[in-house]
């Protein structure tokens, strides 16, 4: 992807921090976007007490918004270097979900000392949204939300909205509820303004509008988002009361985050490893898989061990069992990962759909069998095989084709149907079932055919 | 991901379709939001004619929204199948954007008549929309919008916002332009809600506020949403006048597609591939590359053939093969992955973050091989090899962890920088890589070992 748009003066900035003027750095930094700000403190190759001190430079909402945008290490830096009273102040303009989110990830002691320097109010609704887990509707949504009464008329509302909205910050819709405060609907903001002055709120609600309670897991939300076009979302507790509003922006990062989970489980990688990790951590994260990877290698290995003999016989047919295994691992790679995306887009919510496409994956898998497998056995013969190990080839690629369609779709799937991890469906495991299935294929048959006395 | 929340009534639909009860099945249909009207429709085991009768049994504007959220086969056959007059009744209500994709993807005399049979301003504003190539700013936006006068007060500005909002869909905000029409920026309708009714417009509007021109690719504009957290962005011309506007909605779509075009690259596939193709499409979109793929399994084979003598010696050394090869395989597999996520993410746009990248994924791969090497060797020990093999074994697998290492981060980047296709990263292509360097570098020390008479 490109970067044109991405305006962050590194030269420049290099520069100033070379000549040490940190005030000049922080001046020039403060006209970028907090996201941009964020992004050169960390790519400039400056020392963690300069970070620390260009930071303070900035002006209290820029850096606020700065430390939201940072991630990883840099945050842990900030958020554990600066004072409480100076967090207190950092705080005091952001939303309660991302007070929340930094606060969640401080020690207990600290967070108390935080909540403890906030107006009690605003401590009580952080508090409160810590109560819920961070995958969950709860965990993501923010406390500030405009609630109007349903039986109000536009006018009446619009001068409430006034005396409300001054605390929001951003808001689309608001909410209507009843006189017990049980949500009936959302109303958007422009029916809002559209309306006449003397209509009832209620009859420019949209009472269909989707809702969650808190409880929902995030990824069912952000599929709600995806499948509805929704900009917000009202939360709800167990007796109907709105508690939160989830927006977009925040669905954005969580719909991001899953696609990139699906993809990181396929291959073997652990969900929470980052580009920028540190090499210990990024050591620690992967080594576990790649030991994995070594038994089930050496399953593969202990096929080729049975026909060990066979090979003795024939060394030819050791040049091609890469051929072999190689074809099986790259069309089972294409099969989950056609498979991941129409999982992750909601596209086999049918058993219909399933049929279907376990269906169509064994014929793709034969037919591309087929075609790589003709074209293989004329290669081989080119290689000085003869007619018959070309044939053999032929066969065991076909064959292992098929295996690669069939587990690179149906493994996914069938991990989904039981619940279990999907990171079982890793390449790790569909490259150990191509392999075996490849080598049995393609040295099994040259056993047969060698006893046989074809080859 | 779950789908408890998507409550299609299958069974029930499933029945009266099959009593023939087409009333009551579009009657059941209309109940539901207009995705899961298209995912019901799709999922349905009925032929095409009863689809399009259902179709026309839903009313105008559910089918109108149906037809929006359907994708390939089905909206082909849908908007195949009705007739001109209709689908100018169906468009009708449709935001510009939306009539502009359907528009586009009939054949160009069906286009002009039912082009032909719109309102004159709808159908000029559509054809403005058809000049931009579809994965433009222009080719994502819609026309409608509402631009006001900067220098008016807010109270002149509600009316008319009253005046022109009846046309528009939805809008979060309003554009203030000056008066030549170029564009001074967005007001956000809290903002207007929250201001006094004698405010001038200008005062309260976001002049910082990003724009896009139309030609602007649009990978980069969901970039800009992402990165500044944006609802809605106006697209103005090269003389800065607003022309359209780009909504958050819209984007998530984009940003889900890049995602999945990333990692279906690495995939060596199509990015045109949908998971519920035909098995002829599939067949078609994947035998190019696995055709790629017999060639350059060829040439792991080919080193591999090279020292045919030594395994002809030493027959144990086709059996660890696998080994090398397959951990080869699946360590670059972590590197590409993690590459892709960075660089989608936008996390390597300095060179010093780059430079990092690279040395961390070496050292990564030389831990890692490290590690693995000595499991292998202990393995291979009780498989009944020597310790010298198991030796060999080792050093081949580190030095196959780190070419994995390297050649899964660098090669992604390396293309990005060359501006080639980033296919060219895919794992036909780093696969080749690993099993040609993994089959050398033990092939090759085994028969340097083998001639110096330690093996």
């Amino acid at each position: 992807m490109a970067s044109e748009h991405i305006n962050i003066p590194y030269d420049e900035l290099t520069e100033l921090c070379e000549s040490g003027d940190l005030n000049a750095v922080a001046r020039l930094l403060e006209e970028l976007h907090p996201t941009d700000i964020a992004t050169a403190l960390d790519g400039l190759k400056i020392d963690d007490s300069e970070i620390l001190e260009i930071f303070r430079l900035l002006p209290n909402e820029v850096s606020a918004e700065t430390l939201l945008e940072m991630e990883g290490e840099l945050r842990e830096l900030l958020v554990d270097s600066v004072s409480h009273v100076e967090l207190g102040e950092l705080v005091e303009g952001m939303e309660t979900d991302d007070v929340a989110d930094l606060v969640g990830e401080m020690d207990a002691d600290d967070a108390r000392k935080v909540l403890a320097g906030m107006d009690f109010e605003e401590s009580e609704a952080i508090r409160e949204l810590l109560k819920y887990p961070d995958d969950t509707a709860g965990g993501k949504m923010q406390a500030e939300l405009i609630a109007v009464s349903a039986d109000a008329t536009v006018s009446n509302t619009l001068i409430d909205i006034r005396e409300k909205g001054k605390e929001v910050d951003h808001f689309t819709s608001v909410f209507a509820v009843d006189v017990e405060g049980r949500l009936v609907g959302t109303v958007p903001l422009d029916r809002l303004i559209l309306a006449d002055a003397d209509t009832v709120i209620k009859d420019i609600t949209d009472i269909e509008a989707t809702r969650v309670t808190v409880d929902v897991d995030q990824e069912e939300v952000a599929k709600m988002f995806r499948r509805y076009d929704l900009l917000s979302m009202p939360v709800v507790d167990l007796d109907d009361r709105v508690v939160g509003r989830i927006t977009i922006d925040d669905v954005v990062d969580v719909i991001e985050d899953e696609i990139f989970e699906d993809f990181f489980r396929v291959a073997s990688l652990n969900v929470e490893e980052r580009s920028m990790d540190s090499a210990l951590r990024s050591f620690k994260l992967r080594a576990p898989w790649l030991l994995i990877n070594v038994l089930t290698a050496f399953a593969s290995a202990s096929v080729v061990k049975i026909f060990q003999g066979t090979i003795e016989t024939m060394v030819i047919l050791a040049v091609f069992m890469p051929v072999v295994a190689g074809l099986g691992g790259n069309a089972a790679t294409q099969a989950i990962t056609v498979m991941v995306r129409g999982l992750a887009l909601g596209e086999m919510n049918h058993l219909e759909h399933t049929r279907r496409l376990l269906a169509k994956e064994a014929l793709v898998g034969l037919s591309n069998g087929l075609l790589v497998g003709v074209l293989a056995a004329f290669i081989s013969y080119l290689f000085g095989a003869s007619l018959m190990i070309g044939f053999l080839l032929f066969l065991a690629m076909t064959a292992n084709l098929v295996i690669a369609g069939v587990c690179g779709s149906f493994i996914p799937l069938l991990l989904k149907w039981l619940g279990v991890d999907p990171a079982l469906s890793s390449s790790v495991f569909v490259t150990a079932c191509t392999d075996i299935g490849g080598f049995f294929t393609f040295l099994g048959l040259a056993t047969v055919f060698l006893k046989a006395g074809l080859l």
